[in-house]
């Protein structure tokens, strides 16, 4: 991981993904889940959980980007616009900073919607001491 | 919600629950899912994902403290120690501070294990227009 590298993963989730995330998490709010109740609401359709959302950034550091070996330290999330489901979103990792000592890195984490739009920011910290080190003299 | 009340919700999940979390969000990093691997890892068990746990804020602020109607604007996560399946923890919640004004709170949260130490700390923004709101006069 350098600075300034920049890793992009497209995504989506289905209403029946949403159902097993809320049933998994127990966060069964029917915001995410009962299409009637969703349309009486501001968001009109069935929104994601914003948690399942940060999910991809998770998923991205342990298994993609840096990958194998990954620890989560922090995460700052900001949910700023709803997401839905069967949308095609692109997360996109931007690397800030690189802590060869420390084996970390600061990594902006960014979802866009088809339009263009941020639905969610933030940023993250890992640690993966094969992945993010000094270069061997 | 009041500057100073304090929430608490006891949680834990279960390997099969580690599984299917990891299912739906992709992120099946083997740490989370294969105890094999675990065993060799610095964790020497399976340990949940940091998200998963970060998903209970989410589900206590959209279906219990305030509940229902709880938009979830920021969450602020520090992931300082592992936190592992089968154990009972308890998430605690202090409300530091409400904005009467635009409907929203900012609340601590936290998890702590069973020995009392913090596993994952944080902040939030919430909004909920019936819930947080001025006074009738």
């Amino acid at each position: 991981m350098q600075v300034n590298d920049v890793y992009q993963h497209d995504f989506k989730f289905t209403q029946e993904e949403v159902n097993r995330f809320a049933e998994v998490t127990g966060d069964n709010n029917p915001v995410h889940t009962n299409a009637e109740y969703a349309a009486k609401s501001q968001f009109r359709k069935p929104i994601m959980h914003g948690m399942l959302g940060a999910s991809l950034f998770s998923k991205v550091f342990g298994t993609l980007f840096p990958g194998e070996g990954t620890i989560y330290l922090k995460q700052n999330l900001n949910f700023l616009k709803p997401m839905y489901v069967d949308v095609n979103y692109e997360a996109i990792f931007t690397v800030k900073e690189v802590l060869v000592d420390k084996n970390r890195a600061v990594v902006e984490t960014i979802i866009r919607n088809p339009e263009g739009f941020v639905c969610t920011s933030g940023e993250a910290t890992i640690m993966n001491v094969d992945k993010i080190k000094k270069p061997a003299v």
